[in-house]
């Protein structure tokens, strides 16, 4: 005969960790424990296989269970020494559910079974304690009823609520001994009412709760979690049954309840941490009306108990290798150890733990960085609010959390004003409807950015997380009135210098001035475990950094390099705009040339900054991208101003921005199109970055220039472009006289370009990922206008992801690793790396990783620790597979 | 010794037809000619294979071709009866390059090479005429100076140019035989000018000649000329010389000279067609002072000659198996044919001519099928212009050709206009800047229109090929004042009202009204010629119709069914507009289904019109695709007439506007996306379909719908509107208890969707490649902002096509192959077509082909015709690989 039975109990179990498959996780846990010597209160599994049986079977069981289980119980009778269904010493268990895989929405726990009319006062007697035994009593009727028997929990809770009306009491505790027998009548009477019968035989109250357990496994609520969830039936067995002895922690002053910690899960210290309630049951504690004691107090009140709890937990630490979660019970002097867990931490303490484990030598450096979860990383690197302040604060609007930190300032509601009170030493918010280019130097004068429109990939978001400044976007039901100066919400309305909070990584915005904690930075455990993370990825780490102050923060985060320099933002400042202007409205080559001549020696100077940080280091640097409307005014007013400071009429100008106006930007004219149409722009970047180059050369410094030609799509696009830059470069490199390596590259952000990639690697020396615009393309979403569907995708699961946050591997993955493949099978000494945002995302990250054709990724600085991180992650999972 | 020289001559020669790789197509050509028996001038070819050698030698030629260059020409003196330089009786040779490829650039022929101070004399002497002996040696020495020698050709017509001054004369034939003597020692002199010394030898003549047609080989032009047409170097040996006996069509009334076409080139008629000059050169013929006699007064003149032309152009076209254009001369009584080939021909002559010959079992069906172009097809289908009356009117203005055909009207410049005056009789060319949805009533009433902006996928051009109504759309020069009702190019002003015409086929716009040929048809010769085009292609041919009108033309030009039916072009009727707008600014789900529920019966209605006309057929029809903006007016003065409409405030219907507006639109809410946040839409056009499918069904018709579902790019996308679609269409046919099999399917367009085919066809039962927004998202190019840099990228050679007129094989057409192929291998049933302009582009029809998983292409009805011929070239094109 088959076994389906697994016993565990006085030091010894049939089961073990290892079978999950079919005893599921609480079970195969118990067996643990119980070999391990941990003091575990007795009890026995049923196999998941039964309930594979039972549904091939038409809902029977196979021969023989009812034997085994019998067994199985009688056993535990011997262990306890206690009886079930005794009078006396009645023996109660527990009936819980536990499949392989933990899955809300199935039967989940029964208690005290093997209660009845009989054995409760047996009970009483035996706790010297009427009270609990009939509270025990009508929770266990009331359990029963609305799990096994399937009536209403309502229609049981409406009778406690009366009876607390009755008596003129709030709480279930202040009902007395008495009260309790009369709602355990109440309660039998709803049985009737509802034409049930509530089973007084212990042995048909346990087989009606194995069988409501098997049964649950095909309700409605548990399928759609399966589904949801991507859980395949024909992946798990089904449920197994975890039948256990009850134990109880509140028969007087020997007895109680805890939890504690082998750790402190708030700092990371080696020291157990935890609550011990006398006389209690675990109930009580979540009631919380008595206050816990701290766990140094258990040791002055039962120091034996203390002592083996002390030695159990480090038991059960060393052999799970990793902080444990410890649920107790203290019965009469006797501890057992009810559940134990990994334990939750704090971020802080993730950090600190793992890298004392490795110290310790109880896990390798490979298991330290899978424990730290990227999130980890980024709430020590950023300042976080004082939760206690921060709890106490109003809450006033909740908005995206587009880049995480916490600020307050002073609300101002234009970038003028942001930047001038910051020079006057002022902290401020700048709170916009949106963000567009002329807002930047307003951002970086700010603490942190507010927005009530745009997405996680809109200009705030995007801005704001380059800058590593915390950023909270889309905050809808905030209305910013930038002309009167103040936002309003509901009623509560926030005019011009009146103080305001954001927390980035939640998306909450704050009234008043919130307290902020120090930030921790990038030192001590942290810095080690990223050292380790170093040793163990593959993929190089690089920035996108447009600024000296950027490029100088990543590498201080560890960046390899720079994997994108958008030129464009440099044009964006107040000393460049007027001149970029009139490079736009320039009517002959000519005049465009004179126009451009002007910017160079500025950019020349960028470029200088950026290399200078990054010595030694290859820095990308993108070409002019986006379209030429970009650079000129929208307003009438603006428009105005701009003319006259170009020396031209209004109707000139409104002429140039009509003619420049396009239906759909993002397919329009930019990129390489650009360059291909004026080619005198991308000489005179060519001179700007191959000038700086140069010069610092010849001061000795180590220069590894990338020039990147955005929005390729055809080979001859970049062939094109790359014989003028060649020509300009070569020139001006023979003409100083130096040695100088520069290598000249292409976005891939173009589907055509990705398909076409072994002939664009014919030209182009590295491929970048422009992974957001090829996801724009790729889906033909167009990432400004997404608002107006993609939620209703996420919500109707449409989509699983916002493909513009963790990359669509099917579609968009798919592409790129096409494109990887056909371009290193092209040169081999191909460069290949991502620099779109899902760069320092951690899901992304170990998809790039599986493709042994990339190189790097590059991410804004601040992410760049997380993704050192995450890169090392993806490499230790990909080797353990 | 190596065979270098192939001679021809007295109706043998050691060459062929087959021998072009070494005798390049001249030489080949003449070879073949003589092996027929054809009357050819003698002379010899030297092999391409003396060019490699050249080239590789450094310039020199391999041993023994002088001795074999020697003896040719000795043949060449017996073969003619005349000696090389001697005087009394000269033989004169041509020295002409002649590669396997035709290739301008090359030098190309020298005359009357072997002339000098004393053999002009002997054939003045022959010739009996002084004057043609010293214009032949005038014209060599210009010849042999410009050509073999490097003399600037313009130095000589500069002393042509006095000579005529001096004589006060203005045509070259006005000089006499004196003038041109002292011309020939003023030529002579130019040469000493040069340095250079003209050679008296002819041997020394014919060396240089032909050194000269070598090295022609390698110069600028001739390798630009082959880098542009992608021929590459190594395909070809290089040039081959052919020399050849010059014969004399101006040696009295015995001799002449005439061009014939063994059928009439421009009717067809299986009847010799040419003409012919007596005592004349070709040159005079060219210099057009004399009028040709017809072909037939050579019969009464020459009667043996004329017997021997047709005997030998019947026996050339019997041997070349199609029409010949054959150049003759005859020389004192005695016929030389000096060159055939395929003669061109106009497009009715051009189907006459391969559907004859197919019954003359002179060619196969497949051959007459490759031999007709598909312009032809359309030239015959589409009104023209009577050339004589065309080439009298006035050309004011060059668009482009949007739409062929000829039109001619009034002018008038809005929709309405031209819906009345329709109404009247008149008959109208609507004028306009660029048209928009609202025009369409306008543009169905006119008979052509013509708009100053847009490209050849504007909505005027796309809408206008639908129709099948010329076109000519961005004629840039024109102004168009659509408010004072005039248009204006320079100083030409046409009111509302004046007549004007257009050529859709060439873009011209003509003043006044212009008489238009009488239009064929599809019948007779064309009709025959697509049956047989039928049995040989394997792709089926649908039609993109919205109406029936379209469908009823489209079944009689031949499709196969509907491939694409957009349904949004419904909603732009005059009665439907304002009914969409309503659902549009619905507040409610409720409001919108009311609003849709007045739409329903309208679409039902179409519906049926269109399966009628398609009856047994299958009809594709796609929910609706455009962004909900469209619908919504654009101009203030609209706004407030509409707002009134609806009952709702101006104000109401602007935050509707602007809460409807998209950066990028292309990209934006449309599509499947309408569908999945507004599944009401979907299901009213379920309804509408599914319920005139069933009306129809009922009557005992065959119908076959397919639901296409546009811009999918997950397979979630449309298994979420399938599921819809199938629950509300399953129960419709249920209740009405009929038999009706419908599929549901989808749009290829969206890049991801190509990519992921294999799981969307996991759900969807057809695909349509809708190739144009492929190619948009592919590119990454806006078809609307395009004009801003496409003509640059044509015009600079980044691109060789516009990717919008014929596909791009390497991107956009390797992701339908993908897609194909991975749809196909997922369901093996599946079917797929194209449904994007592509699908009418011959070219494009031509790479379809060559994917076996693709089905059928679908395009506007008035090219069915010209991709049912094409579908048949590229199919016998594939067989014959």
């Amino acid at each position: 005969m088959e076994k389906y039975v697994y016993f565990f109990g006085n030091g010894k179990a049939e089961g073990n960790a290892k079978m999950k498959d079919i005893l599921g996780g609480k079970g195969a846990g118990l067996a643990e424990m119980t070999n391990l010597g941990v003091p575990v209160p007795p009890g026995f599994t049923i196999s998941a296989e039964v309930c594979k049986y039972y549904y091939d079977h038409g809902r029977t069981y196979p021969e023989g269970l009812k034997e085994q289980v019998k067994e199985a119980l009688h056993r535990l009778e011997e262990v306890s020494e206690k009886k079930f269904g005794s009078v006396e010493n009645p023996l109660l268990v527990s009936v819980r559910s536990g499949a392989a895989i933990s899955m809300p929405g199935m039967m989940d726990t029964v208690l005290n079974l093997g209660l009845n009319d009989e054995t409760v006062r047996g009970l009483a007697k035996l706790t010297n304690n009427e009270r609990f035994a009939y509270d025990a009593y009508r929770r266990f009727l009331q359990m029963f009823g609305d799990i096994v028997m399937g009536i209403d929990r309502l229609k049981f809770e409406k009778e406690l609520e009366k009876m607390k009306e009755e008596k003129g009491v709030k709480l279930d505790t202040e009902l007395d001994a008495e009260d309790l027998k009369k709602l355990v009548e109440k309660f039998k009477k709803i049985y009737k009412e509802e034409g049930k019968e509530f089973p007084q035989d212990p042995w048909e109250q346990l087989w009606k709760a194995i069988d409501a357990v098997f049964g649950s496994w095909m309700n409605e609520r548990a399928i759609t979690y399966r589904k949801i969830n991507g859980i395949k039936e024909d992946e798990l067995l089904g449920t197994a049954v975890n039948v256990v002895m009850m134990v109880f922690g509140n028969m007087g002053e020997g007895s109680g309840t805890g939890v504690a910690f082998t750790r402190n899960p708030n700092t990371g210290e080696k020291k157990p941490y935890g609550e011990f309630l006398p006389n209690a049951q675990g109930e009580d504690v979540v009631a919380g009306i008595r206050t816990p004691l701290k766990l140094d107090e258990l040791k002055s009140r039962l120091p034996e108990v203390y002592e083996q709890l002390m030695e159990v937990m480090q038991r059960l630490e060393k052999h799970f290798r990793d902080m444990q979660d410890v649920e107790f019970t203290v019965e009469k002097g006797k501890l057992y150890i009810l559940q134990t867990r990994s334990g939750k931490r704090t971020a802080t303490a993730a950090i600190k733990i793992a890298v004392d484990m490795v110290k310790e030598e109880l896990i390798t450096k490979e298991e330290a960085i899978l424990r730290v979860e990227p999130r980890h990383v980024e709430t020590v690197l950023h300042p976080m609010f004082d939760p206690e302040e921060k709890a106490k604060a109003k809450v006033i609007a909740k908005g995206l959390p587009a880049s995480p930190g916490a600020a307050s300032g002073k609300a101002v509601f234009d970038a003028k004003t942001a930047e001038e009170w910051k020079k006057n030493g002022e902290k401020v918010i700048l709170v916009r409807p949106e963000t567009s280019p002329e807002d930047v130097g307003g951002m970086a004068a700010a603490e942190g950015i507010l927005t009530s429109r745009g997405g996680m990939t809109s200009h705030a978001a995007v801005v704001a997380r380059g800058m590593g400044k915390p950023a909270v976007v889309g905050a809808e039901e905030i209305v910013v009135d930038d002309v009167e100066e103040f936002l309003k919400v509901g009623d509560v309305v926030v005019k011009k210098g009146e103080w305001i909070s954001i927390d980035g990584a939640t998306g909450e915005v704050l009234l008043g001035k919130v307290k902020a904690m120090e930030q921790q930075g990038l030192s001590g455990e942290l810095a080690e475990l990223l050292n380790w993370a170093d040793e163990i990825r593959r993929l190089g780490i690089r920035a996108n950094a447009d600024i000296p102050r950027d490029a100088k923060v990543a590498r201080e985060f560890g960046a390899e390099g720079i994997g994108l320099c958008r030129t464009e933002h440099m044009f964006f400042e107040k000393d460049r705009i007027p001149k970029m202007r009139k490079m736009i409205v320039a009517r002959t080559k000519e005049e465009r040339e004179k126009a451009l001549e002007e910017l160079l020696p500025l950019q020349k100077e960028d470029f200088k900054g950026l290399f200078k940080e990054m010595e030694g280091y290859p820095v990308t640097i993108r070409l002019l991208d986006p379209p030429l409307h970009e650079f000129l005014p929208k307003e009438q007013e603006q428009l105005e101003q701009v003319a006259k400071d170009l020396g031209i009429s209004v109707e000139e100008l409104e002429e140039i921005v009509e003619a420049l106006h396009e239906f759909n930007p993002m397919l329009g004219h930019r990129g390489c199109r650009l360059a291909i149409t004026y080619p005198e722009i991308a000489i005179m970047q060519t001179k700007a970055i191959i000038g700086a180059a140069i010069e610092l050369k010849k001061e000795g410094m180590e220069i590894e220039p990338e020039i990147m030609i955005p929005l390729v799509g055809h080979v001859n696009e970049i062939k094109y472009l790359k014989e003028i830059i060649e020509e300009v470069a070569d020139k001006m490199i023979e003409e100083a006289g130096v040695e100088l390596k520069y290598r000249v590259g292409t976005m891939i952000e173009v589907p055509r370009a990705a398909v076409t990639a072994d002939q664009i690697a014919q030209e182009a020396e590295f491929f970048s990922f422009g992974t957001n615009d090829l996801t724009q393309m790729t889906f033909a979403f167009s990432r400004d206008d997404i608002g107006k569907f993609l939620p209703e995708y996420l919500e109707k699961k449409v989509l699983d992801i916002d493909p513009f946050k963790t990359i669509d591997r099917d579609g968009v993955g798919s592409l790129v690793r096409i494109a990887a493949e056909k371009g290193k099978a092209t040169r081999s000494d191909l460069k290949v790396g991502v620099c779109g945002e899902h760069g320092g995302d951690p899901a992304s990250i170990e998809f790039f990783n599986s493709i042994p054709q990339l190189d790097y990724v590059s991410c804004s600085p601040y992410r760049v620790p997380v993704a050192r991180l995450a890169a090392a992650q993806a490499e230790a999972k990909q080797k353990k597979q």
